[in-house]
């Protein structure tokens, strides 16, 4: 027998437009190692939020070293999710609207600054793969991961890998019409599935609701009054006690995501649907209804042959896969 | 040099609900020889339509080996394209609504009466091959394909290979939701493509507008004042003779068939799709608004990376593609 091979680890990080999570996993993926995040302080500029990223990863590297009495050539590089579009060839942000960014060569400056290989992948994309290597799709062929946030996020991973389209665009399951004559998204498209069932979608169909019918509800009371501070979260957490107007907006929810899924296992066929983010807070009081919808849209044969089930990594899901990338890009295979 | 290898040959079959039609090309793929035809007849049922296909393979084999003086024993196989859903692995159509068939084990039925090796796939799917094997999709990586006929069927190429997802249900594009609480489509759901964009949809939307509004239209005289007459080719004629009302439903075809297109787009991403069937009659008055509400709908950079092009095989994309999914199928590659 071989002699025990070092163990090696790999960087992942997770950008988004509110905090950047970074983290150290042993290459097999068996150990989850030292983690740590910071806000992502978009008004620093891209230089900026790089440094910050930088610091981060210098930190979970002498972390790991110290738990694991790991040296640096123990570190095999690190994996990228960040917002799309991107260009994933030259490692390429395009476009990066709640950070700001244009362009901007995401991989390289960190690669560079560590002295380490780095590769780069959409956040969606690696949330996706997280819960495909370690999650709730684990064991899937064909996935489809939804993360639904302040936007409604999606990968694909199709006969078993990871898949992008022909210019990495792949997966944008947010912006795909459900009513072609329905609310404007800020996309610029009409009756796109995140206008009606992201975040922020759910707390405005709420306030509008409150606003139009006299009805009694808790809502008002839990935000003192100020509707424009209803989140989806106030909206979840009422429905949980009972609240009618928000039962009706986590059914509606329900409904706009089952046709946005319905779709999508017409089209794709998963074997896995993974409806990850905030709106799992919300229960069974939007899964039953959800399944119900799919029923009723999808052809049965695309429906017997699918589970829809709500992601196992809250939180971890965008490192995880963003060394799952890193692995698939970078070492060729998971 | 090795001796110049005889040359073999394939048989593709493309059973619809209307016609049967069978061809033979070299396993090459560069000759397309003897194409005989025949109504389906479905009231035959199962077993006697699979007589008629076995009865055409017999005659395009005699056909062929006149030909090219070949034998029996060049012939490879046959491939067959039927309408879905169906079960590739066990070579059984599940359900065909318009044949009224359930669980017919069509492959083994022809592969045993031929004494030749077969293989069964899905008809769109089989039309979106032909097409990318040899027609307006060569090339492409990842194909979006669309057959706009009685229904609306749909073919993914994905990464260079043919999609089925999970359970052969893959590209069921004609029952992807664009109107939430749209028109009620044969599927059981509402507000599906097809329930706007088929060939019957098309005539029933211009129907609906000749009822409606008392517009001078040169529709009614076309059909002898029968409206019921009016089919989809009733339409494009007409807008191609100016008319106002044909106009606005070619118009409105390509705003849902933009909407459908723009949805796959930023989805699948991909560099080609091809619209096939009878709606391509309908020329530049359907591509060029299709085009534009494609680009208003879809990312910029999906968009951008795309070409939306009529098929080049009507009538044969469908047995070129059942001879291709044979040799992918079989022989292990096209």
């Amino acid at each position: 027998m071989a002699a025990k091979k070092r163990q090696q680890y790999i960087i992942g990080v997770d950008l988004g437009g509110t905090n950047i999570v970074v983290g150290a996993m042993s290459a097999d993926g068996e150990q989850h190692l030292a983690v740590r995040s910071a806000p992502t302080s978009a008004e620093l500029g891209a230089e900026g939020v790089a440094d910050r990223i930088v610091g981060l990863i210098e930190e979970v590297i002498l972390d790991t070293m110290e738990i694991k009495r790991a040296s640096r050539k123990d570190f095999l590089g690190v994996g990228i999710g960040a917002p799309g579009p991107l260009d994933r060839e030259n490692g390429l942000v395009i476009v990066a609207p709640n950070l700001g960014w244009r362009n901007f060569p995401l991989r390289d400056r960190i690669g560079e600054r560590l002295d380490l290989p780095a590769t780069l992948d959409n956040d969606a994309n690696c949330a996706t793969v997280g819960e495909w290597w370690q999650g709730a799709a684990r064991g899937g062929t064909n996935v489809i991961g939804m993360t639904i946030g302040t936007g409604i996020g999606g990968g694909l991973i199709l006969d078993g890998k990871l898949f992008h389209g022909s210019s990495d665009v792949a997966g944008e399951i947010g912006h795909t019409t459900i009513d072609l004559n329905g609310r404007h998204c800020k996309c610029g498209n009409y009756g796109c599935l995140e206008a009606y069932a992201s975040g922020p979608a759910i707390a405005t169909r709420a306030r509008e609701v409150l606003v139009r019918e006299e009805t009694a509800s808790l809502l008002p009371s839990m935000v003192g009054g100020k509707l424009d501070s209803i989140t989806a979260e106030t909206v979840y957490k009422a429905a949980q006690q009972g609240d009618a107007v928000a039962n009706e907006i986590v059914r509606d929810t329900a409904r706009y995501l089952g046709a946005g899924i319905a779709n999508l296992l017409n089209i794709i066929n998963a074997d896995v649907v993974v409806v990850a983010g905030g709106v799992t807070q919300a229960g069974d009081a939007l899964f039953t209804p959800l399944n119900a919808e799919v029923r009723r849209r999808a052809f049965r044969r695309a429906v017997d042959s699918t589970r829809i089930v709500p992601g196992e990594l809250p939180g971890t899901a965008g490192v995880v896969g963003a060394v799952a990338t890193f692995k698939m890009q970078h070492l060729g295979a998971l």
